[in-house]
Order: structure tokens, then C-alpha cells, then sequence
């Protein structure tokens, strides 16, 4: 359920980006590049770090440090992905800490007794522990675009920063930054709506989501619609960048069915009649702030929105991908089915394989093609086995840290939702075949339980699920 | 002409942020004070401790961790002075930086070549030099009157951290988190005027206003006419609280006398004629925020206002006070006065004693009533000679760090100003008399200028000076 | 209850309105008077018709038409009060209705029977009804500071009007047009507060207030304290001048003296706790608007802000003066006194008489001078009596047309209120004791009687009052 | 170049404002109307007239008064189309003038000479001249979505009334009152953009847009570039609804084809380097504004709008259709071609007919089918005939009152627009090609002649040519 836009997409926004930026700070950025190369060989290497220097240093008053920054910002918006990789690397390596002057300021500290000297030591090896790097990047927040800069900047590096601890520690800083700026405080929550959101916003959601695509401008007018939602989170530094949005529907009794909320032909239910909200699709916006996150916060406040504007809703829950289940299975495929279904599942696949011609009765074999979905027998064979499977996935698949295997899962359980039901069917379009065989899930936010499901999930592990649910773990 | 409000606005100020503040989050904030005693005497130390530990547990939510943040800012609220000090000083002790722990991992960090190694411990370090009362502070930022909170309580903390290091670790800690919750980018510049800012935003001017003191509605509304200017600097977090404001008056010519420019039944200027910008006023309206400077960046975003709305102002420069120059002349007196006066001015000063009984032509003696000040004979013979000495408190007299001695000068020189001219009897009020014997100065902002003044007052010292000022100093 | 502005105040308006005009109109308004004289002789006013004729004529498109009108406008501004007079006579005389049209039209009109021509007569008929005048008047609705203009020209001309019947036709042509631009649909009503309210507006009430004075910022800033309420209605065209506002205080029970509402030493009351809103002031703030009624429409419409806001206030009521009765009073006593007073009065007069050196146990005499207030004894005795008297005034005293004599009580019995309590000594303000002796008097607007009470009033004359009101009458 | 929105569009209008009005007048619009049937047969006419005069009483205040209108406005919003005219019909002849009271009054007129007494008689002969209807209709001003209401019904109207005089004196009414209402005074001018502007908004422009039809939110995307503006004219009262909008193009050099205009792989121009604004389409949005002009402000506003933000433009000029071309020269053709061509034009067709098999060498077979179009000689040989009838028509084709027979024409002439340039392929969309043989026309705003041009036209039809236009005519 959480996505971040595509690369392309983040491309045309750098784009924008640069477009505007070059507009504002009041010169072409393909200039101060013109003596760097788009692939920045070592070469210029030595002119770029000069130009760094140049922004750490105190003299001049902040206007020509701000130009600068945005000198140094243009620089990288001018790079091919290369370049770009470079000039991360030379930021990460010849910024860093001088970690001579830590080691002898520790090895001073560990000596001294005296309290006062103590105090003053411990000073300079905190300010010694902050590397340059990090100094050089704080300028970038008085930009009028240098936030989002940053942003992207850092959306490139988490590509590469993998496997590579310098980089990874470049990308320590960078997040720190971030997660400074936009602490939870900061951000406002905006409704988002067909008559009064601008078209820009709109188009951005197109682009954003990242759960059940938007097809048309009609597709997302219907979700914007009376008896739906969309709320989304901003920054005061980047107004026109929605860091996180979610649709809600509001409905009457639990949605099983994603297909049934996006047809644009269903009746619009009065607002005021539903007893249910209906989160059906949460989406990240910004690549950049990957591991910063807001989703948690959104929830509880687009609940609060929603109890004081509508009375009458009782039930809070989300109708939600299950986006690892099908990888999962096929691993566990290959590894053999018999630990996955149960006699009675056995029993079942092999009965449809005796009446139906060439078929073998096991799920590998019966999951190979799509025939399954387009032949109403073998949907029906499958169902059971592959419902019970799936709940165990949920259930019992963890990762190392002892925590959910399925992503969504880790999300909403850390929340402290409680899973509700299984939906056979939930989600028809190719990708949710693909991701979980059609399957869908409710989340409960359960107001009175959310606190104690959150610390028995944080403390051991312990993942809340329905007695319908526990059922089907148990089939 | 930089100056805080008085202890006792501050109150008042801090009573508002109670009420508002218990109102805001849903409690009475003497009812969590209710088992602790106003002057929080050793024994409630313990309990205080615990409500503090408490705060920095990771267990519940962000909304009880905001509560019970909340609950910790009502006790300091129901403190009286002795608690608040205890308060403070409890935060201060146990909740500082763990030395032992600091002092280990320095010890181990200096053995250590591996630079994966180095990199992990080196983090540690980090962390561990942050003390826990810094994260405890940071979550006062998350309460709607939080922010102004933590200002309030660090302007309590400065009268008494004065010779207590100790405290002052403490103050390093708040300013350090101010500084950067009231970055100058965070700011936004708002002009005052009558037309349209509230009563209450008004009344606050009156209250703040440091240099020149407003009588009435009527004085207000005469310094906000349409040849007054006025703005101030505004953050979001504390939107009714201005954090500096300055006074300007469009003028033709040099200013040299504030009553005259205070006049209530002066004509109004069109301001499309004025051809100079004088700025008669600045006023640091947080006492909690001394230290972290805004000034500069004011006068430079005015001075961007001004001259886009004004294209006809060519000379834009400050009437100020010289708040040190009356102390340090007496004190200078007493060390003998011979050192003081040109034999010209012991010439002027001896004709005068001639022709006036009992007069005994020194210094001391004439200043010592206010006969010269009423009687216009006495008054000319001390007029060179004082402004003689003046000028050279002004240009010559240093702190042990080599800046100028009188803090208004040191502001403006550090800004880039140059002194322009010295004008007798431009403050006759009370507190002009005190301060300077009535004597105000022009500073000058020369655009192309700037740079260079600060670059050299800031490198050794040297003082900016047109050459009146200069004849002065030398006569 | 219902007052207006003083001249002075006016006069202040215009000239504002007059220095904000020029300005905007972009011209000197002088300049375009340069030619007539401030007195308007009679050789002046041939310049003045041509002037007002080419405002009339088509040609030129409307920016020429708008700054003729300006031009128009900056004359009269320019004219001192024999001028306006003058100005005011030219615009009702030679811009009036073609009589003779009109009868040449309606005397062919009553000859014709065919349908069509009948319509198109009628048509023409209808034109030839509207005086020039009006058209020109119209134009000023396209001026800036053009509806402001005609207001205040409206009320020139009512203290001019008064027996004049050339002059009441040009006012029934302005009050026409500003009924129909002031209708109530288009005025928007605001809540003024010292927070968010502009001191330029604030200072307009304290200007307007025509009730209880305001004596200063600080009595301003009580009446908007959080246990009290203003509103005021405010027109598009006139954005920053308030038509007419109220006063509210949110108490416990009903209030009794104006004096204890104003005490700026009274402690504040939750407004959440009060269960009754006191609308202890009404004042209309344009002489020009006089006759055209918003004071309906403002309880209304306060009544429905202050229930959805305080659903615990159950009584809405007024403490209103009773400006009518001494003057009817005195008149009343100059023709024998025997009718006013009851035998029980007659009594208790003589009884003090005997008691007090030279009182002669008329009411005449007691009131003669202020004694009677000063001494409890006294003013013991005639508060039976005169309230008893004042009962009677209000329930009984008519207007030829069968209304209420006292104005407030016209006013508040149409708006369907009933008389609810007299209060001795609810206003000790000198106003207080010469309009009505110090009483005050209580209407209650109850809703569900609301309807029923205006009808009654309307139909009849019924005067609904309690049942203790009614005691009084009776007594 | 001035068109209407189409019928069903207004139906879905209806639809939504028939949803918002149940919505916030409280209560189901079917309701209402339940006793009423669709078609309101005779027998439903007793019923509804008695409920318009309960409109019309007075009784009750004015809450109930608005209630009363809201009910018969949703009467008549449950109608059908035959209803709906018995509707009007009721309206227009039951509370038309009482003509028998007029005449009786006109009569008595006639007949007196006392000024005072013509006065009091003229104004009751005003009264009776306006009829009931009037005061009825007047009440919807008062209701949220009345002003809406009042010119969708007058549009349901205006189809109704072409040939039938009662409903003709209806829409006389409605449309004074309307006139009144949508004084030009009192519409405020709004930029429309991509980035700032509502969906719902633009999603009206796509539907208002009669011009040029906007394809695709892509194609409306490019209509807002950055070198491009949209502006409307909105009304307070219904501040969702542009009025009336005109789309700009911001280019170098007089636009000709208004295909490269709406190109949306074109180059995008820096708005700052344009030397011409272009007007390329103005369409009025409410059909129930119809006959009340704003275009001629529109056109003024823009002009200055865009001149104050760019300088640089020195053209103001329209690419406008000619819509009534082809209606024409069809009617001419089928009236004899040989008035229509020179003998140049005759010896050019002749000489086509030549080479081309079975060309007669005639306008009427030639124009007969697409083929001149496709051909490049055919269209080469019609194109100079066809541009020298077009200039024929455009400036000698009148209607009997002496305007030119071209709506268009009419309509920039009327503002003081000259004819700059015909242009051959200007448009060619099919409905460019029907209209006008794909011509279409620059008239150019030059601000020094405006005045001058209109002054002409009006006063003698004088239409203001380019000398290569006049060249045109005289070929």
C-alpha cells in the first residue's frame, strides 16, 4: 500500500524543478556548469570540491552564499546519472569527518578529569563529529526550491547507495536533514477536492499514485467525488508537492471489492448515510524521503477529520493490496507444496484435476497459466487452498526482525490495526493478480485497540487479526 | 538601540501563554502541578525526575508523548522563581550527557584504525554526546504554544545561568535548538500598520518597544502614518509574536533629532518625496531569543521593501542611541580628566567658570546638575567638548575582543554601516540625557559599502567613518 | 438605542474620503473645482448644470463617464455648506422628472385600448418617471470611493431636507438607490475582535458608539474581552466602514446595569458557562443610511452566530435606554401632575416632604434638582413613583400612528420582542439620568414569540410585556 | 466569436444547481412541487398562482419570505418543459401591471396642475408601472443559488419568448433585473491557470468554450502555458460561474491561423520576448445573460492587465471567426454570381475550368464539394475571388438599422477595433471551413483610435479598414 512514484516521473519533476529554479535564482544553471562536464571525470573533480569550499566559507554576507548554493545545485541538475554518482562521491569522501582530529580529541578527553575540561572536550568532539558535508547541505534549505532539491538529490543517492557504506553514510546525513525538516509538526493536512484543488495538484496525483492507477481525469473526479475523500499531507517549503495523500471511500458496511469502489457508474452514496471509511489506497510521493515517515500520522488525522465532519462512522478500515504474497508462494512452490496445503486442499486440487482434462492437482501446475481465473470450476477449486495459504503468508511469515514479511502488513500492524478480513477477488486488474492471486485485505483501526495491538506487534510480535481470520490461519 | 522587553511584560506574557496554553491542551494546568509545591523544594525532586523520564520513554504514541510534555510544561508554569531555578537545574544535572559513557567510547574509539570501525563508534560518539535533555526540550516544538514556551523559559534561565555553568550547558542546549527552529529562512517579514494589524498585535508594540517609548494610541498611530514605516519579522510556530521590529521614518535629508521625527503635529510627508529612509527604532521583542541575532537580515529585507516601493530614497541610515556612552564617561572622569580634553575645550571650559559663579570649569562639576542642560550659556561650552569626547568613545574605545565598546555601534559596524554623524541634543528625552548627554548618531548603509565595512571591522577592527565624524575625533 | 454618529465624526469622514478620492481618482479634487466657488453663487451654476449634463451624455466610453463623475464628486467635496445647499438645489430642480412629458404620455395613455400600444406606453411612461437626476446619481456606484460619497452627501442633505419638498424628492431618489445597493442580502456580517480587527476599525467604533461612550483603548478592549460579543454589518462597496454594530455581554441571568457590564475590573466569565447574551449597545454608524434599516437583520442574524456557538444560551435580550422619557416626562409635569401619579405615590411623596426641610412633595420639585440622587432617602421615595410612571410611558404612550412614543421600544416591539424588566438605576451615566432618570430597560427576544409579537404590534398596536412590566403599568 | 453554451450542458447545470439548492435551502426540491404535476396542466394553475401571491405578502419576516421563494423555485426546477412554460406564461400575465389601475391614474394626471399634488401622483403612477412579477422575481436575489437560478430560468425563457409578446415583457423584466444585478461594476476579473485554478472551474471552461471546442484537458493544459492567458469576468453572487472568458495568445507578430495557435507540440514562447497579445476566443458562458454585454470590459480589462505585466506588448488583436460568412454567399450565389466576381475573378475560374475535366468555372459548382479544397490549383484559383467577396461582405453586407450583417464584426467594430487582415486557411477545423471558407479576420485594438472608431461607427456605421484590407474590397 505504500508506493513511491516511478523514476520517470521523478525525472519530469527534476525537470520542472530545474526549469523553475534556474528561473528564480536568476541565472541559467547550464552556465555554471559550462566548465564541468555532464559525466564529471576526475578532472573536475578538484574545480568542484574548490566550489564546495567555496560555500563553506564564512565570508560574504548570506545573499552570496545563497548564490552559491544554488550555483553548486545547478552544477548537479546539469550532470548525466554518471556525473551525478561523482559528485555524490566527492561530497561523501572530501566532506566527511576528520577523523585524525576525532581520534586525538578523544584520546585527549578519555585523560581528562577535570569537569569543566571535560565539558569544553566533549564540545569540540561534537562539533568534530559533524561532518562539513552536512553544513554544506543545511544551505540548501534557505533556496526557494532547495528543499525539494534536496529531496530528489536524495532520491538518486538511495539507488546507489545500496551497497556502499560511503555512500550509505552520505545518505545518513542527508535523511537526518530531512527528517529534521520535516518533522510531523511542520506538516499540514489539505483536503484535496475537484473544486477547489488546482489542476496542477491533480495532475500530480495522477502521476503519484501508486496503488489502483488513474486512468482519466474522469476516473479521478469519481474519487473525489461526494462519498469519497483525499487528504494529503504538505510541507510549508514545498507547497506544491504532496508528500503522502490517501482516498477514502464511505460506504456502508465493509468494502471487499476495489473494482466495485473505482466504478465511475455506481450511485453516490449520501455522505451523511455511511457508517464506514475505507482507505483504499495510500500512496508516498516523494522518492526522497524514503524511511521518513508520515503514513502513521495521516491515518490519525484524516480519522480525526472524518469522525467531527461525519457522526455516523463507526467502522475504520482499509481495503489494502497484499503486494508479497504471490513471490512468496512461488519461493514456497518451489521449495516443495506439501508443507502449504493442507489434506483437505490436497483432496480438492486433486478431485478438479480427475474431471478436468490435463490437469495435474497441484498448485504450480494449476497457477502456470491464467486458466484458473477465466474458468469458473477451477476459480472455485482454488479458492479455498489458496485463501488458507495466503492467511498463513499474513500471519505467520516474518522477516529476521520478527516482524511481518508482507510490507502493507509491517505498515498497518505497526499502526496498530488489527487484520480483519480476507477478500477473494478484491482486486481483478492484472496487478493485483499478479502481486496476491486477486486477494485483497481489510485493516481495522479499532480506536479503543490501537495502542495495545501496536505495543504486543512492537514488543513480540504478536500480529491482532479477527476470529474469521484466525479461522482461515487454522484451515 | 537593540533592547528586550522588561521582566515585567515577560510576565504578562507568560501568563497569556498559560491560559492559552491550558485552554489549548484540554487540562488545567495547576491540576498536574497539584502534587508539586511552587518552590519545588529537594523533596519533590524525585517525583520531578520521573515525570521527566517519563517524557523521554519511547512507550504510547506521539499523542501521549504530547501530553504528557504538556503536563511537564504546566509544572514549570505553577512554579514560583525558587522552583523554576530548581526546575531547571534538575534538567540541567540529570539529564545531562552521560561523561562516563562519553569518556569510554572516546578511550575506545582511539584505538581503533578499522574504518568501518571507526565509522560505527564514531556514530556512537555522536549519540552520546547528545544529552537527553535536549530531546526532552525538542518535544515542546510538537505543542501549539510550545515554541514560545521554550523562549519564555530560556529567557528565566538567562538571569540566572549568568555565573552557573551548569545552567549555562543548559542555555547552550535551548539556544542551540532556538537557532534552529528560528532560522532567518523561517521567517517572514510583515509590514505594521495601522489600516490593518490587530489591536492586540499593536498593543504588543507598545509593550515591546525598547528605544523610544510609546505614550499612547495616538503616538502609535502617528509612527504607523504614511510616511512611517514599521515592520517586523514573524515565525510561523509563534504567529502573534513579533521577534524584532524596527520603526522607520521617509524623510528629505539626515534626521538628527528623534522628538522632532516623534512629533505627533509635524506634517505628513508624501512618502513618493521623501529621499531618505531613517530607521529610528529597533526593538528585540523576545528576551528568550537574545543571542540569536535577526537584525541584520531585517535591516536588509526593509531595506529591499523600502527601496522597491520607494525608487526616490537614495540614502538609507539609522538615529541612534549611544547607550554606553554616559557610563563610561563618568567612569573616565573619575580616572582624571585631563586625558579627556583638548586644551582648547579646558580653554572654553575655563572662560565659562569666569563668567559664571561658582561654576569650576571641570567636567565633573558642570555635569554633575542639569544646570547645563537648562542654562544655554553652559550648554554651548560643553557642546564641543562633549561631542569632542564623544566621537572618541565612539571610534576609539574597544572591548578586550577589539570591538567597539558601545553595543548599538558594535551592531551596526558588524552590519556593514559606517558612522555618518554625531547630532548634539537629538534625544532630549530623559533617557537620552542619561545615556549619551543627549547626543544621537547617524548610522549610514551605503549598498556598495556594506561588504567591505563588515569585512574590515570584522577582520581587525577598523571602523567605518566619514570624514566629519573623523574631524571630530581628531579635534 | 439606535443613534448615529456626531457631525464632527462626519465631517473627519469626509475628509478622509475626500484625501482617499483624490488620491485614487488620480487628480487634485480641488483642481477640478478651481472655477466654481466654495459658496456656489448663482453665476456659478450654469458651469455646475453643464458639468452635471455631460455626466448624462452617451458619449465617451465608460472610463470618461467615471472620471466626469469624479470630477462631479471632488465640486461638491470642494463646496463649503451654502455651496452643497446650492449644489443639492441645482441637482433636484433642473434634473427633476418632465412633468410635462409625463402628462402629454399619461394623457395619451389613458385614451389607447389596443394592448401593444398600451405596453409601450406604459414603457415609455415608466422612463419618463425616472428623473435624470437618478441616472447621474448611479454613476457615482462605479467610483471607488463612490458609494461612501453619496452616502455622506445623503446626509448633508437630510439636515437640509426637513421642510423641503424639493428637496425630499432628490432624497427619496438617493434613499431609493441606496435601499436597493444596500439591500440586506449584500451586507456581510463580521465578528470584530481585538485580536484580528484592525486598529482603523476599532477606532471607527470608539467614533461611533453613540450608546455608552467609549472612554478609551482600554474600556474598547474590555467590551471585546472573551465574555463579550461585537458584530457589524459591512458593505462590499464600503468595505472598511461599518454600518451598524451591537454589543453583547454573555452573563448569567439577566442584566440589570450597564455600568456593572462595563466595569473593566469585573472578573471575566466562561463564555461556555453563560446562559443569557445581553445586546447592551446598538449603534447605526451612517447619518447617511438613516431610514434604511439593517437592525432587524443584526439581532437576527447575531442571535443565529451565538446559538450555533453557545448552544448553553438560552435567553437573548436587550438593556436598552429609554431615551423618550424625561423629556415626556417634563412636558407630562408641565401639564399638572395629578394624572402621573397613583395615590400610593401622592402618599409617599408627602410622606418624605415631611421629613425633609423645604421638599414639597411634587415631583417637579424632587427633580428639580440632582438631591433626589444623591440622597437614598430620597431617591427611596421616587423610585416607586417613577417607575410606576415610566411603566405607563413605555406600554401606553403612543405616536399619532399608533406606535410606541419611546423609539427604542418602536424599534425592538417591531423587531418582535416584549418588554421584559425596568431596572432602577441600570444607567447612573449623566446620559442615563437626564434621558430616563437612570432606568433601563430589559426586551427579551424569545423566538417561538418572535413572529407572533411583530404581528400583533404590526396589526394593532399590541405591546407585549411580561407579567411584572405589566404589574407596573398597573400599579 | 461571441456564442453560447449549448442546452445540455445548461441541463446538467440545472441538474447540479437543482442538487445545491435542495441542499441548502433544507429540504427535497421534489417535495415541494409534489402536488404540482410535471406538465402543470390548467387545473395546477389556481394552485400556483396562490402560491406566488403567498410570495408576495408581506406577512411573516423575511426568513419565511425566502423560505416561500425557495419552494416555488423548486416548483418550477421539477417542471418539464411544458410546465415550465405554463410556469412563465402564469408569471408573465397574472402579476402583470393592473393596466386599468394605470390608466385611471394616468387620466388623473393629466388633468392637475398643483406641483405638489403632480409629485404625489407621478410617484403613484411609478408604483403601478412596475409590475407584481418584478417585486416576486426580486426575491430570488435573496436565496444561495437564486441569482443562478434567475438567469438559467431566463434562459428556458428566451427560447420560449421569440415570437410571443407577453413572454417578451416577461424576459424585459427579468432582464432589467438582471442588468441591475450584473452591473459591470460589481464583476471582479480572474486570471485562470493550470496551476492555481479549481478543476471543477476548468472543467467549465471545456464546456463553455464556443469557439474553438477544447478537445482534451491536455489540449486545455495547453492553453494555459506560460504564453497564454485565460480571464473571466465572475459575479459575487454566483462565484463559481465564470461569465463570460477570452483565451490570449502571447506571441510575436499578428497571429493567422489559429491551428499553429492551438498546436500543442508547439514551441513555448518566453512570455517576456512577446510583442502581441492575441485575442483568440471569447465565449459568454450563461445563456441567460444574453443580451447583456460584457465583452467590451472584458476586452478593456485584459488589455490592461496584460499591459501592466508585459511591457513589451505593443499589438492587441483578435483571430476571430466570420461566422455568418458562408450563410451569405450562399444566399448571393443562389442570387446571381456575377455581382459577386470581377472580371479578374471570372477569367481566373474560367481559366481553372479549362484544365481541370468538368469544372463549369463557377463559384456555386466549384464551392459544391470539398474538392478546392483538397486541390491545390482549385484552391489556389477560388482563394483571391473568395478573399476579395469576404472583404466585400465584412465591410459593405449591412443590416437595415446600418451595423455590419457580420456578428463578429459588429461586435469589435462597436468596441473601436479596426479590420487589420484577412487571412486565407486561418481555420481549418470543419467548422471553420463551413463558416468561412476557412478565413477568419484580425481586428486590431489600438488604444489611441478606440474612441475615435467607435464614435464613428456608431454615429454613421463607419467602419474603420487596414489600407491592405481596403485594397481587398476595392479588387
Amino acid at each position: 500500500m505504500i508506493h513511491e512514484q516511478t523514476n520517470s516521473f521523478l525525472d519530469r519533476t527534476l525537470l520542472r524543478a530545474r526549469v523553475a529554479w534556474s528561473r528564480i535564482a536568476g541565472g541559467e544553471y547550464t552556465e555554471a556548469a559550462a566548465s564541468l562536464r555532464p559525466n564529471l571525470p576526475d578532472e573536475d573533480h578538484r574545480q568542484l570540491r574548490t566550489q564546495m569550499n567555496e560555500c563553506l566559507e564564512s565570508r560574504g554576507g548570506e545573499v552570496s552564499a545563497r548564490a552559491k548554493a544554488a550555483a553548486l545545485g545547478r552544477v548537479y541538475l546539469a550532470l548525466d546519472s554518471t556525473g551525478r554518482e561523482s559528485f555524490l562521491r566527492v561530497l561523501a569522501t572530501s566532506f566527511d569527518v576528520d577523523h585524525d582530529a576525532v581520534r586525538e580529541t578523544a584520546s585527549k578527553l578519555s585523560e581528562l578529569s577535570n569537569p569543566q575540561d571535560v565539558q569544553i572536550t566533549e564540545g569540540n568532539l561534537r562539533q568534530l563529529l559533524e561532518p562539513p558535508r552536512l553544513k554544506l547541505l543545511t544551505q540548501f534549505n534557505a533556496l526557494p526550491e532547495g528543499v525539494k532539491f534536496l529531496v530528489d538529490m536524495r532520491a538518486d543517492l538511495l539507488s546507489l547507495s545500496q551497497n556502499d557504506d560511503t555512500l550509505k553514510a552520505l545518505d545518513r546525513d542527508i535523511k537526518g536533514l530531512l527528517s529534521r525538516w520535516f518533522d510531523v509538526e511542520f506538516l499540514t493536512l489539505q483536503r484535496i477536492t475537484w473544486d477547489e484543488s488546482s489542476a496542477a495538484l491533480l495532475e500530480k496525483l495522477i502521476a503519484y499514485e501508486a496503488v489502483h492507477a488513474i486512468q482519466s481525469w474522469t476516473d479521478l473526479k469519481n474519487r473525489l467525488d461526494s462519498d469519497r475523500r483525499c487528504f494529503a499531507f504538505f510541507h510549508p517549503r514545498m507547497p506544491e508537492e504532496p508528500l503522502i495523500f490517501v482516498e477514502v471511500a464511505l460506504v456502508n458496511g465493509m468494502a471487499s471489492n476495489v473494482q466495485d469502489l473505482l466504478n465511475e457508474d455506481a450511485p453516490v452514496l449520501n455522505p451523511a448515510d455511511a457508517n464506514s471509511a475505507i482507505f483504499y489506497s495510500i500512496s508516498n510521493a516523494q522518492k526522497g524521503l524514503a524511511g521518513i515517515s508520515f503514513g502513521n500520522f495521516l491515518i490519525k488525522r484524516v480519522v480525526q477529520e472524518l469522525s467531527s465532519e461525519f457522526p455516523g462512522i463507526k467502522t475504520y478500515a482499509t481495503l489494502s493490496p497484499i503486494p508479497g504474497f504471490m513471490t512468496w508462494l512461488h519461493k514456497a512452490i518451489s521449495e516443495g507444496e506439501s508443507n502449504l496445503l493442507t489434506s483437505a486442499d490436497h483432496k480438492a486440487l486433486n478431485a478438479v484435476s480427475a474431471t478436468k482434462r490435463g490437469a495435474k492437482g497441484t498448485l504450480k501446475e494449476l497457477l502456470s497459466s491464467s486458466e484458473w481465473l477465466e474458468d469458473p470450476v477451477l476459480s472455485e477449486a482454488v479458492r479455498e487452498p489458496l485463501m488458507g495459504i495466503c492467511a498463513r503468508y499474513l500471519a505467520q511469515s516474518k522477516t529476521e526482525r520478527g516482524t511481518a514479511r508482507d510490507p502493507v502488513a509491517h505498515f498497518h500492524l505497526t499502526n496498530g490495526a488489527r487484520m480483519e478480513s480476507l477478500n477473494w477477488m478484491g482486486d481483478r486488474a492484472e496487478s493485483g493478480i499478479t502481486q496476491s492471486a486477486g486477494m485483497m485485505i481489510n485493516y481495522l483501526y479499532k480506536e479503543s485497540k490501537i495502542e495495545d495491538n501496536h505495543e504486543a506487534y512492537k514488543t513480540d510480535g504478536t500480529i491482532a487479526m479477527s476470529s474469521s481470520l484466525r479461522a482461515l490461519v487454522r484451515s
